[in-house]
């Protein structure tokens, strides 16, 4: 039933066995409530004690600095609401092709505040890179609050959030970034982004062979943040409710596995997309913010005379699981605000397809996706030409 | 390590092996995103879509009024600031003796309100009852809100929420209940309660065998709602973020399970708890609560020249796990605020001690911990009389 080759890393990524296991005790006989004042608690708060520690050092932060949230959306509303509660209000920057889970909380932020906010969306140029002069302008206008992503989940393009913040940081700006999709796929040091100006990251765990349910906001004290869940108090009453204590745990294994394999894996995921984008040319392909830096594992195309979602389920029929722009907005038909951003034309841009290579994809695969890629646009070309 | 005998099921409960079981496909092969247009997605949305069918079923709801969320307190947070944030402001009212859960976002809401929301606590007796006049009181103030729990996690007393609700009904109020401590150990009925007035309801995986990391607001969908985690709009755009989907088939299995032994494991268990409570008074402590309708798995008592605190760590030590007051509010060494409410004296208040059962207990356990308790008590009362 499960035959198909897995080509969709950067919507989720199969569970470690290995870190699955390390799950199961807590699933099992350690079953505590973190909060409980008895063997069975005590063994669950040591074990989020311990892996909020490897979670802060596979990052680079302290472990003070990490705060449990159940998944990369929670994090990311966290930081924006929670910021700007404490703050006084004024001008929001966030990049335009920010994941929605930015982009939605920023809006509401803005739409709540009676003008009190305003929004800023930083222009991204033709290859998905900052408009390195629209940034300046918002730098200009003093932004209390910049979110730009680490990398993007749909073009994979890579941010240089360091030299961003640098420019933000002078002008007393809390600077926030969505590192999800860069986690485990290029090095994050977040002791290093902090002195850069960077404030705050989003590192999620269902993104790096982890568990779904588990995610973390790293975060510099000095930030003030107002909760958006509260009650018992749990991670220093900034996230109320019980901990998921397995979820948690398996977040720091994937996190240091991820990390200590982060050279090797992303040299030979690298290589498979050379392969893979080879091929891609060859068909005649437009490979999206192919000129940007990108995540290595990330390819992110379109045939002119295709729909994404007719090839995505061609595809899928024929045993290879891909994306058409991103999960999260796959419910929708829309080109992607990502596409629209870089001005991509909506013809073509109603051709994307995403491919996210993992730790588990071989040349094999990419040699047998590249000729049923091969083999299914051209009978859909065929198609069209019968048509017209 | 893990010997004691565990009594604190109100805090937490272990997972149930056929529910584990239940899961493991979903932490195997099954992983895929449940946005994502493959198989690997279908499989995932199809078992969400299974388990909301399933979660709705086991509380009387429809499929389409049950909202996933992480946990409990995610879900009451939800239900208070995405409601207030729909209505005009006006008297919000919350039990004196709700979760923190409730409290705290109530009180924040209250806040943040610029005058706008007043909060009233209504008043309970001694027993832990709500204070009839008093409510009368507050419905006669016309509330906009009102958010009483069905049974409370400390003392285990239960509230009539529909009698309360249909007071509350011809004043246009929105009513809510927290109902994580009664599902699996009182009969829920969501058509029946929301046809008396109640138009939201709490509840939670976690309480009833089932994993962490799971919850639901099932609330009646002409109640307007403002997401409180927003970004790819899962969950009718009321709770963005990747659904944990291991977790949610877990939820309904569980909730399944828990309202299939309803009748005979309610009844098992109140057996118990008249067994621990006869033992209880030969002791010669107090229990609260004791003439309120309870829960039957709840005990919550203090001998009143026992530090509740000092109770626990030698139970603890002699291998029973039993909590002091509620978990949530464990790392304070405060009385309870349900204490306080019930107007117990602080320093019998301080000797609280709650014992919650579960399927797991046996009649031989209870007998052990009586001897133990007894034994315990023998002593600290001496060290007492020789300290005096």
């Amino acid at each position: 039933m499960f035959a198909p080759v897995y080509f969709d890393h950067n919507a989720t990524t199969p569970l470690d066995p290995v870190v699955l296991e390390a799950m199961l005790p807590y699933l099992g006989t350690r079953f505590g409530n973190a909060s409980s004042r008895h063997d069975y608690g005590r063994a669950a708060r040591m074990a989020i004690d311990e892996a909020r520690s490897r979670v802060a050092s596979a990052v680079g932060a302290h472990a003070t600095e990490v705060i449990f949230t159940s998944g990369g959306s929670e994090a990311n509303n966290l930081f924006l609401r929670g910021a700007a509660a404490c703050m006084r209000p004024g001008l929001l920057a966030v990049s335009a092709v920010e994941h929605p889970s930015v982009r939605e909380p920023a809006r509401q932020i803005v739409a709540g505040s009676q003008g009190a906010w305003q929004l800023r969306e930083i222009r991204v140029d033709g290859e998905g890179r900052i408009d390195g002069e629209a940034y300046q302008a918002v730098v200009k206008d003093k932004p209390r609050l910049v979110s730009v992503m680490l990398a993007n989940n749909e073009t994979g393009a890579l941010y240089d959030i360091a030299a961003l913040a640098k420019g933000a940081k002078q002008t007393g700006a809390c600077f926030h970034s969505d590192a999800v999709q860069a986690l485990g796929k290029v090095a994050i040091d977040f002791r290093a982004l902090n002195a850069a100006g960077v404030h705050a990251l989003t590192v999620s765990a269902h993104k790096i062979n982890g568990p779904k349910g588990a995610a973390a906001l790293i975060v510099d004290k000095r930030v003030e943040l107002q909760a958006q869940i509260s009650g018992g108090g749990q991670e220093r009453g900034l996230r109320s409710g019980t901990e998921n204590v397995a979820a948690i745990v398996g977040f720091a294994l994937a996190c240091e596995l991820a990390v200590g394999r982060l050279a090797a894996g992303a040299q030979r995921v690298a290589a498979l997309r050379s392969q893979f984008e080879r091929g891609l040319h060859g068909l005649g392909a437009t490979v999206f913010a192919a000129a940007a830096e990108r995540l290595p594992n990330t390819s992110y195309f379109a045939f002119a005379d295709i729909e994404g979602e007719t090839l995505v389920g061609k595809l899928d029929r024929a045993g290879f699981a891909v994306a058409s722009g991103s999960a999260c907005a796959s419910a929708s038909t829309e080109p992607s605000h990502v596409m629209a951003a870089m001005g991509v034309a909506p013809e073509l841009a109603r051709g994307a397809v995403r491919v996210s290579l993992g730790a588990d994809n071989t040349e094999q695969q990419v040699a047998e996706f590249l000729a049923a890629l091969g083999d299914t646009v051209f009978q859909l070309r065929r198609l069209v030409a019968l048509a017209g």
